[in-house]
């Protein structure tokens, strides 16, 4: 939702406030970077998180500080930045980057519900790794206890992309220096089996 | 170095306070997160670095509503993160990441000598492409006038980071359940050239 907080000051042809935009960004990154304020002293913590629908959910354990700040309501600020590429001009002022990025800026309501605790958890692990949480002996009473569940709108969420190549200015189009696109991508390795695991067929999720 | 707001209230063994473990992951890491606030409202900000010795460097155009704040000198909390791999475990409960990451607590110092300014862009280029600037035509007087850098202390930084395999409950282990580690990778693609660079060899820094 475009606001005057989600509204950047510079480069607004970037900016997009639809749903879809959004979601897809939140739905392929691995983490988000959560800011919080305490006596203007700001702080940050990079966390696993999952999208359920119209909101975003993080956990965390219940004796973490960052947790117990956050639970009270206080304002975030949560980052998610997706690297696409290395824009290389002819000018190092025209350099740039492709990216896609999201910023929420909400408040925690803390998950209490056991039932929904559990959802948030099994969401939060197949964000990172699709079809894991039905694999997994069930989580035990203890577990869910020791562990936070947040859940924050995103409502205030905006999303900022960019894609193409360098932008150079007119006089510097015929200088003989190579510009273009590095394009950069996170993959996944082939999974290494723990000593426990040796013997035990990789999922057809993981191959 | 170590302080109070450097020391993590949770898993204290994945802290890291030498300048060799902190240096490295900065120098590998392709943007930070930054983070402020004002009134109590927490804003972050992904943007390119570079460090210099025991500073770490950014920039932007002095119209940036976010630089103009931060160029205050206002406490800022400086975030990097690299994911190095998904660390699958039998229960969800016992499910990480493999990562390295850096938070840095600092306040801007405005860099307003012009050598130094070219220089700090210089780094900020080559951290990002290795090599670039020696290749570029110069900055002109008015694109540095139009570019802020900034520059922070990297005195009060830490690392936190964890390697290794899941960490099963004993009573896990024999549950017929895979578990290990996927490694995750960013991967620099091979470069596309810009319409008016087709006819140019690609640099050797970029093969």
């Amino acid at each position: 939702m475009q606001t005057p907080r989600t509204t950047p000051s510079r480069t607004a042809k970037r900016a997009h406030y639809d749903t879809e935009s959004i979601y897809a960004i939140l739905d392929e990154a691995l983490f988000c970077t959560i800011s919080y304020a305490i006596d203007g002293q700001p702080w940050s913590l990079p966390t696993a998180f999952a999208r359920d629908g119209d909101r975003l959910l993080i956990h965390g354990s219940v004796g973490s500080h960052f947790i117990r700040e956050v639970e009270k309501g206080i304002p975030v600020c949560i980052s998610v930045t997706l690297l696409d590429g290395l824009v290389l001009a002819k000018s190092g002022f025209s350099h740039s980057v492709n990216y896609r990025s999201v910023i929420v800026f909400a408040q925690a309501e803390k998950v209490e519900d056991y039932d929904q605790k559990v959802r948030a958890l099994a969401l939060i692990t197949d964000q990172l790794i699709p079809n894991r949480w039905a694999d997994l002996r069930p989580e035990t009473v203890s577990e869910i206890r020791k562990t936070t569940v947040l859940s924050f709108s995103l409502d205030e969420a905006s999303a900022k992309i960019r894609t193409g190549g360098p932008n150079d200015e007119p006089e510097d189009q015929e200088l003989p220096i190579w510009s273009g696109v590095i394009p950069l991508e996170t993959v996944r390795r082939a999974a290494i089996p723990d000593t426990s695991s040796q013997s035990l067929p990789l999922p057809a999720y993981l191959r």
